[in-house]
């Protein structure tokens, strides 16, 4: 626990690989549990409060960073498949971004499929923007952002809002987004001797759990097939070892073409979700920096 | 996550249990992974901020409540059997004790057994108390304290401080320990039936993997064999459904006997380690506030 080293994030991965690919196969809360571990990678975030929040339902926890301005909200979607994670997973990386933009982060534990497939995860997220809300919080001044997952349910969340005519945050971070649903995306090849964790098998496997009847190409499960238009500016990083790297690399482009501005940030030989290595690795430091700098303009500090 | 029933540590208990007695058995790395999802019970201890510490080569997190004294700090040993928990399973329950008791304290990441075996746990938790000194905690400024294996480990690093003739902590607070490495307890068949996590056969496990090739009877290893002359005061507690429940009781009548003030307190209907419910039930709350205001005087507030 927090004693990470530099390969810490390569070798718990490939850890947690073997795991997954011993027989019997591993149960779901095995893996749960498993994944929960990732929590241990990064450094404790100095000078940063926490409380329980029950958002009309939704339990969250919220984070404060001393000096952080509060009435400014990042709400932080946990990766992991949206089978697995948790706000205790995500606690130390949404601190670290929360710290680096200045402002509050609010991680909601949503509901998890398979119990609860798509689109259970996306109307817990609007049910703590609507909370949100009633706390005061100008959708203006609040931010979306997760990993993997989260980088999914970020987007899908924003779209979500657009169609219901509501008004959007002021931005979307997504940090290794996991979106395609369909699992055939170019670097699922190219970078498959390079990923430690994830695989066409394990990307699959999360998938048919989340999407339970719903096509891979639902607009609304896969924002590579949705209509970005009038989305928040977009800052997505990934790493460029990972077989989710194009995952990236395509909503940036759809996004671009739609006219939303997006930045794009590749870092050389990363892994999946680099950013869970906060306060242990110069790369996850720098990719939570710049993307704290850019939520603060986002946000009009 | 934290958003625990007030049956939850029952009914986690029981889910712990039927997946440890499933075939194939439950290895090592799955056994941990499982016992860390204890942090999820208790509520987030608000207005609480950590750092990662390296305590002469041994990783804690210091935890330091708003408002608390900074001159006086709690030596928090976790549980699990001196082979799985952390600092980041123990987090919560450390931090509302810090609370109640108005210091600091420090969860060491103490190395775990099978791995390493008894003594390496205690070692590393006298390495602490070493850095604190170097830290300018006096001696008398400090408590230890732990659950379960964490009580056993607290009682004997004081027994082991005072063999190497060391300066002595001002108390010892100890929930649930885990004292009977012989697995002999009255209370291991008579509360049987109401137990939800400790059974003989997780116990004697956990002991074999703790001891090694040390003898269950050895002194430094169970306190209930220790001569307990001139031990700071101790404050025990367990629940009065628990197996262990006899290891409480006969280490205050051990400490009694041998001129060392002891306080007993015993939760009816509690299972074991019920302060992990901090926040989510009367007896746990009830529990850390005594311990937290008996700590206080013996730190002399």
């Amino acid at each position: 626990m927090g004693t990470a080293q530099p390969n810490a994030l390569y070798d718990l991965y490939t850890q947690m690989g073997v795991r997954m690919a011993a027989e019997p196969p591993m149960d779901l809360p095995t893996m749960r549990d498993m994944l929960e571990g990732l929590a241990g990678l990064a450094a404790e975030p100095n000078d940063v409060t926490y409380a329980d929040v029950d958002a009309n339902g939704v339990h969250a926890i919220l984070i404060t960073p001393a000096g952080a301005r509060t009435d400014q909200m990042i709400v932080y979607a946990h990766g992991g498949g949206c089978v697995t994670g948790s706000s205790a997973s995500h606690r130390k990386l949404a601190a670290h971004l929360a710290k680096a933009a200045g402002t509050q982060a609010i991680v909601p534990d949503y509901r998890l499929a398979p119990e609860n497939p798509f689109p259970a995860q996306i109307e817990d997220l609007i049910t703590v923007h609507h909370w949100l809300r009633d706390q005061g919080y100008a959708p203006e001044a609040t931010a979306v952002a997760g990993d993997s997952a989260g980088g999914n349910l970020s987007i899908s969340t924003a779209v979500r809002l657009r169609e219901l005519g509501e008004p959007l945050p002021a931005a979307i971070v997504a940090f290794s987004p996991w979106l395609d649903m369909e699992v055939t995306g170019d670097t699922m090849k190219t970078n498959a001797d390079t990923d430690a964790l994830i695989s066409p098998e394990v990307s699959g496997m999360m998938a048919s759990m989340y999407l339970g009847e719903t096509e891979p190409t639902n607009a609304s499960a896969n924002p590579l097939y949705a209509d970005l238009t009038g989305l928040p500016s977009l800052f997505a990083a990934a790493g460029d070892s990972e077989t989710l790297l194009d995952n990236a690399q395509r909503i940036v482009e759809r996004a671009r073409e739609a006219g939303v501005e997006a930045t794009l940030e590749e870092s050389p030989g990363q892994q999946h979700v680099y950013p869970f290595m906060a306060g242990r690795s110069k790369e996850a430091d720098e990719t939570i920096s710049n993307a704290g700098k850019w939520l603060k303009a986002k946000l009009g500090h």
